[in-house]
């Protein structure tokens, strides 16, 4: 197995770490930002646009790839990477998520879920067993325990829920057979700091290569999900990789650097991107606004996106008033660029010790947008 | 004026010529296919894109650009080649057969044409005069004269309407300020060959430096199409190009080449790949069709474009069904490098003194679909 992660520097002022986490795809430099491309494509945009900005990892939905084009014709093409044609290292997740999104339309059990696909209705059930035969199929360099992720506010299912999903992750431990991806155990608990602490503690026994860190994207607040931060922190092992499922925004990749996490993945940029929305250094605007309808400026002046270094505001503005798809690929390039490159400079600013002071700057400038990272509910990222 | 046609190769078999105009954005070589950029895009595709599969010349729309984002807008950015970011040639269109087409919305008279914006429904006027103005502030390299299109068939009226036309090319002409853009006079005359030959002959006497042919894309045969080319053929002069409007399909090139025609537009490669249908060496096919959802296959084996080069038939299928916008692009492309790949071997065998026998080849291979060049009737580019 080729995967390891190497820690490389770690702040004296936070919990924030810099490593690099090898692959059979190759090296990602950490803390690393994930764009999504639920769909076997990160929407959009090729893997030619992804090298552009260099993109080091990107994430599939299984879910998704399950129900449609189905794993076994991926496994045909000799997975993912060749599916889609991206070389580099890609993470599966385990379709937990997403079934558990469908609401009414599934059924748990201890042996897994029953559920009725969101395309047609039909009936499918995933258990540990199953989701890890599945993501052997798809063939990516990480994978995720099969976990369920409950309401975060209810203690009393949050701690029936979490011994199921710790069997279950013994049950995909024990189900994993191919031994060149890296399994990924998940930490949830809701809100509750005793349960983060029992999983993070459980989990650890099981010494997976990696640990995600769950439900923290699905209706708590900021301070709550910092809080469960700091909880595991001292937990978790130092030279495994933390991954922080679904989060998040450009303050975000800050907040969690800060507590300690090596992986971040979200739908929010490419999302609101199709949305007209875009990152700048002092916050989010919105392209459609009239103010921008005769502005010769690109998005951000100093920007080193395509978007920025070849086309005005005025002119993005117009293809959205004109409905031009074009502009969707735009602003969706502009969005992961912010993204990769703030945690690039994160990163340097880690291994330069000046990260806390980097992140009181970006930060002073950065108006957020309350919760804004409240994106990752939906099981269909359209 | 810096623009000029350099006539470098006559077929001796047929009438096609190889040349070389010259424009104030480079040099455009001839017989050239122009995408169509309606709305200040071709659609999905950046400016490196048209450079990557060596796009020479595009077609954006008066029309659409008069009502959005407006000339003025666009004349202060200096022009269409910088608010769209594209430093090759440009030809804009008159916007005259787009108004015609808006049948119930619009009112001609020796003036010009009130119509209603499809838009908002909100009243303008065109005429040969303002259509100029409006071509001036936009910036192309060559612009056309205000004409009207008429229904083909009808003798009494199209005798009529030519005789305006043909009065509002004097005007247009007239009305003309600026010396840096090529503006072409248009023939029209439906599918009658006297009225055809009187409009040539007519219009030679203004001694434009290029002559579109109108009308040949909206109701008649390709039979007839063919017989006005021929007509027209011996009249118009033998060193300005000529400019077949809104033709055609891929046969249609070689048809038009062979009848002496330099320059061609048409929504028609755009348009269906966003239908999912693609161009082959043996005829379209349709990626949604079920055959293709496990194959391995490029589009085309030795096809150069990016797509061919990148992915299956299954993923781009896969990419279809899923209803991801990536797959609009990665069949446009294909669906454009087919048409200027082969308008490039067109113009390499006249030059080698081979047209015919590369007609003769391509055509016997490729399957057509009856009158497949019929879609320009259309206002707006969906």
């Amino acid at each position: 197995m080729t995967f390891s992660f190497e820690l490389l520097a770690e702040d004296s002022h936070s919990h924030a770490r810099a490593g690099l986490i090898h692959t059979p795809h190759g090296d990602i430099p950490t803390p690393v930002f994930a764009p999504v491309g639920t769909q076997a494509t990160v929407k959009t945009l090729t893997p030619t646009d992804l090298h552009e900005i260099n993109a080091t990892l990107i994430l599939s939905n299984t879910y998704h790839l399950y129900l449609r084009p189905g794993a076994d014709l991926i496994a045909e093409f000799g997975g993912l990477h060749q599916f889609m044609n991206w070389d580099r290292p890609i993470l599966t997740d385990s379709g937990g998520f997403q079934v558990f999104s469908l609401q009414s339309l599934r059924q748990i059990t201890e042996q897994g879920v029953t559920f009725r696909s969101h395309l047609d209705g039909s009936k499918h059930q995933f258990t540990p067993e199953n989701v890890i035969a599945t993501q052997e199929k798809l063939g990516a360099d990480i994978i995720m325990a099969f976990d369920e992720c409950p309401p975060p506010h209810d203690y009393a299912y949050n701690a029936i829920s979490l011994e199921r999903t710790h069997r279950w992750a013994e049950r995909c431990k024990a189900a994993q057979r191919r031994a060149d991806q890296a399994l990924y155990g998940i930490v949830q608990g809701g809100v509750f700091p005793d349960l983060r602490a029992k999983s993070a503690e459980f989990l650890t026994t099981l010494d997976f290569p990696g640990y995600g860190i769950g439900g923290l994207s699905v209706g708590e607040s900021k301070v709550q999900m910092h809080a469960m931060l700091e909880i595991l922190h001292p937990i978790l092992p130092r030279h495994k990789p933390r991954y922080l499922m679904g989060v998040g925004s450009p303050e975000d990749l800050f907040e969690g650097v800060a507590r300690g996490i090596d992986q971040f993945d979200c739908v929010l940029p490419t999302r609101i991107a199709r949305n007209g929305a875009v990152f700048t250094h002092n916050g989010r605007i919105n392209l459609r606004n009239a103010r921008f309808a005769t502005d010769k400026n690109p998005i951000e002046a100093d920007c080193q996106c395509y978007t920025c270094r070849h086309f005005s505001l005025a002119y993005l503005r117009h293809l959205i008033m004109a409905k031009e798809t074009l502009v969707l690929r735009l602003t969706t390039l502009h969005n992961l660029h912010f993204m990769l490159d703030t945690m690039r400079r994160i990163r340097q600013s880690i291994l330069d010790g000046t990260f806390t002071d980097y992140k009181n700057q970006f930060l002073a400038a950065y108006q957020t947008v309350p919760e804004e990272s409240r994106q990752r509910r939906i099981y269909k990222d359209k």
